[in-house]
């Protein structure tokens, strides 16, 4: 049969963790923490699969789960989504993109993206007839030139997908930031996907600015979070949105036909495991140091580490180390190195390359010291 | 926003469970087991949550899992799938419907349907573009009626979708069933969805016979199934396609930007479960048990069960206790009787009434019995 995404193969993601495990290299690829979750996560796990949870959760979600998050959003950043019209538990953050974008984009509506950008946005848009529009991020510090936005506004531009704290870069959107986009979109119909999965990431006493603290912005986001990347289960595949209710209602109308609904045993034990706050009000300083840990073993290599104020990511400069194409790079890094990185062009539509790998440092000290031993050598 | 499926709400499966839940009615409607899942799988899972395995597993699905599944595939079916490119573990058969569905249908393409039919098909085809093309299953026993089938094919006709043991009727197709759908496909480049979730639910030493034993529709179908329907886990929302490699191929690329993966200690728990092929071996007695069951309880009414030869469903028609609308007759039902049903008019787009509800009897003894009882005064 003809192919409907005939550009598209596996994932980047998927190809270097192969290659890791092909070759028994460190994996500091695809973003995951190789430590586990947290224990009394699991028992809540095991606690509710015995006590019969195992049938479908309601469509939008756990009631359990969905008050939790409202809490912690009002908490977080002083506005109290209501639970029941804002609120919808999702089979990870990649759903809840996939379920945000089918239920904006109509053929021949423009969707802006900021470069370099996650993987999963421009395949989902163009299975919905849309049209990507490509706005680099600003060099040397990846922040948003929002003339350039404005710039590639159309009548015909339908959503503007934002990214904070930043996949692949680390960079974090300002107060300053959310404003000009909600002046952008002013009086204009265009709505916003704001992919918010890092939002307890955010260091050196910088605080992750969410779209929902935006008055204007708030009306016209959907706000993606997932529980994979704070609780350190990617692969318990439990995220969500937040959007008003309109939103939200077009939402749930993807969602009720994607997956229908979200693993029950695990939206429960989040939604009591929530209670421990001091989980995620930790997660800066945890990831922190394990950011500054990675910083300073490059310091020992021709690597130069860029500033990373937020996610589990860091880019680095490998210029001084070969002036190899950075796919070319990271295979050659994961094959007679042993250490695996994703190499930036991916988050390119036309491949750029800045000479720019992604680690991942969201794992145990001792994996990051044996990587950083190894970087070391070249 | 203007909505991409303005006629779509909740669907009747939440309606129901929502107002059974409100009237504290037994929920005999929305389709899942009121009873635990074995005790040994939950142990499993546990297991491998400890053992540190909550990390995304690999987008086709945890290589072990594809295995089990290409070997019970063999077992059940005389064909064995390539678990590497011919198995996709999905989140739950709903996902996989999806996936299979948005890989195929293009703007203008034609679907053909086959009513009362699933509620998630038809919205998905439409977020294609796609046109369904409906095709009445033949009263009172709800077989195929091919030479109307064939009749309502055109150029444009890019899939068929057939489900078997089928929802809501419980009738199941035959061999013969399957060769005319292949000698009608055969020479086009039609495909086919065969949604088999039911596999293991066939009654009265009937057999199920798959897409997968009619050798030009193995190599024409994706074959969806579900762990959830089998082995009473529908809240783990683990289902899986099985294709031929072209399209197998596309519907990774689907599958890839939907989810991207499947929740991981599931996966594991049920590839280790799967071994004790008498789980479900046994399962059509298991169920058989709880359709006569219930059929010898409504013999006690004014209902009709009609025989369900397959499925976790049964469809009983009421016109002798009420001329009421079967969608006002369930609500009633639910309210004043205490017990929840399904109306048949929900599986057709133009509503449909053939005066039939549809009760689930995925059910305890106790639960069925309660049932029985309520039904029985009318
Ligand atoms: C879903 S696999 C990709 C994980 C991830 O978010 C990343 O590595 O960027
Ligand atoms: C996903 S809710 C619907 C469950 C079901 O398959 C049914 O009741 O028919």
């Amino acid at each position: 049969p003809s192919s409907k995404l005939p550009d598209f193969g596996a994932s980047i993601f998927s190809v270097m963790s192969g290659l890791a495990n092909e070759y028994k290299a460190i994996n500091l690829s695809q973003g995951f923490p190789d430590f586990n979750c947290p224990e009394s996560l699991m028992q809540l796990v095991t606690k509710y699969m015995h006590a019969g949870f195992n049938q479908y959760a309601p469509m939008a979600g756990m009631p359990q789960l969905r008050e939790k998050i409202s809490l912690k959003t009002e908490r977080m950043y002083g506005y109290r989504p209501n639970p029941d019209t804002e609120v919808t538990v999702t089979t990870g953050a990649t759903e809840a993109l996939n379920a945000a974008i089918t239920a904006m984009v109509k053929p021949g509506d423009e969707v802006v993206i900021l470069e370099p950008s996650y993987d999963s946005y421009v395949p989902v848009i163009r299975l919905c007839g849309g049209s990507p529009i490509y706005v680099p991020l600003a060099l040397p510090d990846f922040h948003v030139d929002w003339g350039l936005v404005k710039r590639r506004l159309s009548s015909r531009t339908r959503l503007i997908i934002i990214n904070t704290p930043h996949n692949p870069t680390g960079a974090v959107m300002t107060k300053e930031d959310m404003d000009r986009l909600a002046n952008l979109i002013d009086g204009t119909d265009i709505m916003v996907v704001s992919d918010e999965v890092y939002e307890h990431m955010v260091f050196d006493d910088k605080q992750h600015y969410s779209a929902l603290q935006q008055p204007l912005l708030r009306e016209r986001s959907f706000v993606i979070s997932s529980f994979g990347k704070t609780y350190h289960t990617t692969g318990w595949k439990v995220g969500y949105a937040v959007a008003p209710p309109p939103l939200t209602n077009e939402l749930r109308k993807m969602h009720q036909y994607i997956t229908f609904c979200t693993a029950t045993p695990f939206q429960l034990a989040l939604a009591d495991f929530m209670e421990e706050e001091a989980h995620y009000l930790n997660l800066p300083n945890f990831y922190q140091a394990k950011r500054d840990l990675f910083y300073d073993l490059l310091r020992n290599s021709r690597f130069e580490a860029s500033p990373s104020s937020g996610t589990y990511f860091q880019l680095v400069k490998y210029d001084k180390v070969s002036d190899a194409y950075d796919l070319d790079f990271a295979r050659h890094l994961t094959k007679e190195v042993g250490v695996a990185a994703i190499p930036v062009s991916a988050f390119y539509h036309d491949k750029t390359d800045h000479k720019y790998l992604r680690f991942c440092f969201a794992k145990s000290e001792d994996t990051l010291r044996a990587a950083g031993e190894k970087l070391a050598v070249l």
